[in-house]
């Protein structure tokens, strides 16, 4: 049982041989492949290739973006520790995350309402033009959605991958009629992990 | 669109209630049940309920090492993140997580192995009885049970549920056949959001 790869380099190479063998002939363009490619490397769920949906020219504005040193901001502290932040540094990007924040939790808790909800209005507030990372909360994605639509924010992307029974599928098809840069899974399925690997696929292509 | 739930309870109480009832005729024992339907609320991915393997009793001594105040160590700073630790510190639980260090990263260079191997050798020296949440990375989860062989470590409970396409099956299979408490979920899916989801699971039954 001691018999196996420990070599990181080899063990990333290998998964993503074994992953691009799998794909067979789901053959995607060369950048969108990458991220498809690293969200089935973070999952091991293929029903990944099917439901990833990347709004066309949105990678190309996400590098720019990194390159130019937009932040970003994640729904979750999950996404934010799965992000390759030593990375982005080298850009000037910083990652932000308010939902933890001692004055977000007491207005939720105030109007009864998520934090997350609470937390994505303080990161329009502070960063309107910035890099919207949801992996988790539809709330989250509801609330920022309906602040482009007020157009109190433009976000350079936003990655729209919550999880979920309530709200998550929705959230997402509310996303899709933006006119703004956006990757989305569609359905129920996403998550922190997933959130996170697209971020880190767009920055590994810089 | 903007009428969508909004409150927290409601939220999660929806969710296992649709969860629950997607499962159809698939019912568990009760606290089994609750790990396993956290674990789908997390990654809306039902194939959980049929890979996810609980040794018997382990829930119970779980949930008497959280009462302990045994420490937990995690492979990845994402499971660290996504786990409870507020509610744990109640019990004096502490999350550790090794991998960032620099000694660690100085020892995987020069030996040319994941540093997730080298921060599971620093972390049985410190915690040899720990509870081990491991969710990502197989090297990790292959060298924890080569130090249970070795009896280095005997772990209060190992959640061994890496993710991926090289060793992560493998690695389970192997922790399958130790003889101390695990949660397991066969086959290549599992992840961060999977181990934390499995530590809030117990930690919200006690």
């Amino acid at each position: 049982m001691l018999d196996y790869v420990k070599n990181p380099y080899e063990i990333e190479k290998k998964s993503f041989e074994i992953i691009t063998k799998e794909l067979g002939n789901k053959v995607f363009p060369e950048d969108e492949g990458k991220v498809i490619k690293r969200i089935i490397h973070t999952t091991a769920d293929f029903e990944y290739a099917d439901i990833t949906v990347i709004r066309d020219g949105t990678l190309d504005k996400a590098k720019d973006a990194i390159r130019k040193g937009i932040n970003i901001i994640t729904d979750t502290k999950m996404a934010m520790a799965g992000i390759n932040k030593r990375k982005l540094s080298e850009y000037g990007v910083q990652v932000f995350n308010y939902v933890g924040d001692e004055d977000v939790a007491r207005k939720a808790k105030e109007e009864r309402i998520t934090r997350s909800i609470v937390a994505m209005r303080k990161a329009v507030k502070e960063n309107p033009y910035g890099i919207f990372v949801i992996g988790n909360a539809p709330t989250a994605l509801f609330e920022l959605i309906r602040q482009v639509k007020e157009g109190k924010s433009n976000p350079s992307l936003i990655v729209g991958v919550p999880v979920g029974f309530v709200g998550a599928k929705e959230s997402k098809e509310e996303l899709l009629k933006l006119d703004i840069p956006y990757i989305v899974t569609r359905g129920r399925k996403g998550g922190s992990t997933v959130a996170a690997a697209i971020i880190n696929a767009i920055l590994y292509m810089i």
